[in-house]
């Protein structure tokens, strides 16, 4: 088949790979309608994450069952399933309470190798959920989205205490950062703020989802203008969508005491300051987004076409040219780039 | 009147002072039957905290009003109040919500002075919750606790989500570790875990209060027999009553993925590690404790005899002595002292 291997830094290439196999019993085999590039390959693209070894690339993937191993219970072939990244038992008393993503049988960094023609997913049941029925092929985007970027900016969402009334603001206006946006108006955020943000496809979908206002600047001027907007006390949700340090002391300090945090974006080399923190008064909540705990919410919403992530999608090329699109999303030419084997 | 003044590291005196006076229309005088010193009064007592000028030591206060300003209208001569630290005005946004010590109004370190026969208390109204009568004299101690230690013990607890079937640590056996204990209990937690306490005296007094295990390791140590005593899974609650580096990544590491750290001792040179935070999936809340917004339910708790915080004081000298019960707490001879003017 072909599939996206990571040489070192800019040294991105689809090649003929093997065709993935059934290894353990608890395995299940997709075909892959649709693959894409996440924010977060960029790390490793960017030589921050180190390469030490040529990798296979892809953690997002929604797909048609064809093989499942003995032990497979719950998931068929023919079946079209959404996934996540971190395969997860959903069965241990984490997964029970909500955090798959730490399931005491996790397996972090699998499936991988998703931008490709096929992958493998372990613990299949725990980790793959059917959709209804076999999906149009319009909506396929939609359900790509659902598996890493729309899960995680929900969580971020859902980590940020986001509710009716309060007022919202988002740090990051990458695909995780425009559907955080979308999640906040699904839970009735009475007012959204998207900082950071100069790109003007990216205002406009982020209107589309929902933004009431936003601003241009990051760190501590975006920090003043929500205290603007805000009588001075900071927004009740702030959502972390990047990762950085200066991203994580902006969404501190522009929540008011009391309010909450929910950051989603990988943190790299952040320290958050004890002192400072302590009388901040703001809570903290995040991490690798648990996105199997929302992944059945998320899907009807998507069936019932209530939403539409895969907007997020704005450059579509074949997988041959997974390197222009990383390219692409390096350079921030793209928002996200969908992949078509 | 006497009062207490720290000049340097170490150096605590008790001494004749001029009796507080009302300076603006929102302030109170009370007079104080007895006062105490704070574990957090150590920290510029061994000078980590700088003292850069002789200062007026004491935030813990629960007494007699003798005078009010022009502008008081809730507070009335010969009542008995417990007041808190960090006047504020309980009015605006940020109050009403429950942060009180971030009050758009605070006054961070006043009142202060309060290691004296009298206090002056700004915002009065705010900042201070009558007694229901003038109590017996055998209630003033619990009166006192909950003016901070017994508030930010509590507060600790509710950060962290304590409730009922749920597993509790705390990391510190102070007065505050030992009444978050006290907490817990009252909120239903099914196991609460004291770690770091090798004082017979005071793992007596954390079984009194309510502790179900008591484990003398620190640091990973004691993050490794919290793990062990939960399935190795952690605890769902953890309340960091410390404030060091240790303490705080103790508290991080022994709690569950999902579960959640209630932080109330101040952070002194800590830095949280973002990837290993990011990776942990707990909560984080905490901060100076807005005692004021638990002191009506606390003060009923204590009225109707069924909590008794003031058990923390195991030291009660007299206010000349406050040099000797520095020195007793700085050595850890005693949990708590109690001045008596």
């Amino acid at each position: 088949m072909k599939g996206t291997v990571l040489y070192g830094p800019r040294d991105v290439r689809c090649e003929e790979r093997p065709d993935p196999k059934i290894v353990e019993p608890t395995d299940a085999i997709l075909r892959l309608p649709a693959t894409c590039i996440c924010g977060s390959d960029l790390w490793p693209y960017r030589g921050i994450d180190p390469v030490t070894r040529p990798a296979p690339m892809g953690h997002e993937y929604a797909g048609f069952v064809e093989e499942v191993g003995s032990e497979v219970k719950h998931i068929r072939p023919g079946q079209f399933v959404v996934g996540t990244f971190f395969a997860s038992d959903n069965t241990c008393e984490i997964c029970r309470s909500g955090y798959q993503t730490s399931c005491v049988n996790r397996q972090p960094g699998a499936p991988t190798g998703a931008q490709a023609e096929y992958v493998r997913v372990p613990l299949a049941d725990g980790t793959l959920v059917p959709t209804p029925d076999v999906p149009p092929d319009d909506m396929i985007p939609d359900l790509l989205a659902a598996s890493d970027v729309l899960g995680t900016g929900w969580f971020g969402a859902v980590a940020a205490e986001v509710g009716p009334g309060k007022t919202v603001a988002v740090v990051g206006d990458g695909a995780v950062g425009l559907l955080a946006v979308l999640a906040s108006r699904l839970m009735g955020a009475e007012r959204i703020i998207l900082t950071g943000s100069r790109n003007p496809s990216r205002q406009a979908l982020a209107r589309e989802f929902g933004a009431t206002d936003i601003i241009q600047e990051r760190g501590d001027e975006a920090v003043a203008r929500v205290k603007e907007l805000t009588n001075g006390l900071g927004a009740h949700s702030v959502i972390e969508a990047v990762g950085t340090q200066e991203a994580m002391m902006q969404a501190i300090r522009s929540t008011r005491p009391g309010g909450h945090v929910g950051f989603v974006g990988v943190l790299h080399d952040v320290q958050i300051p004890g002192n400072e923190y302590f009388f901040s008064h703001v809570h903290l909540h995040g991490g690798p987004a648990p996105v199997r705990r929302f992944l059945p919410e998320l899907i009807d919403l998507i069936w019932q076409r209530k939403i539409n992530p895969g907007k997020v999608f704005d450059l579509r090329l074949p997988l041959e040219q997974v390197a222009e699109g990383y390219r692409a999303m390096d350079e921030r030419r793209a928002i996200k780039v969908m992949l078509v084997p």
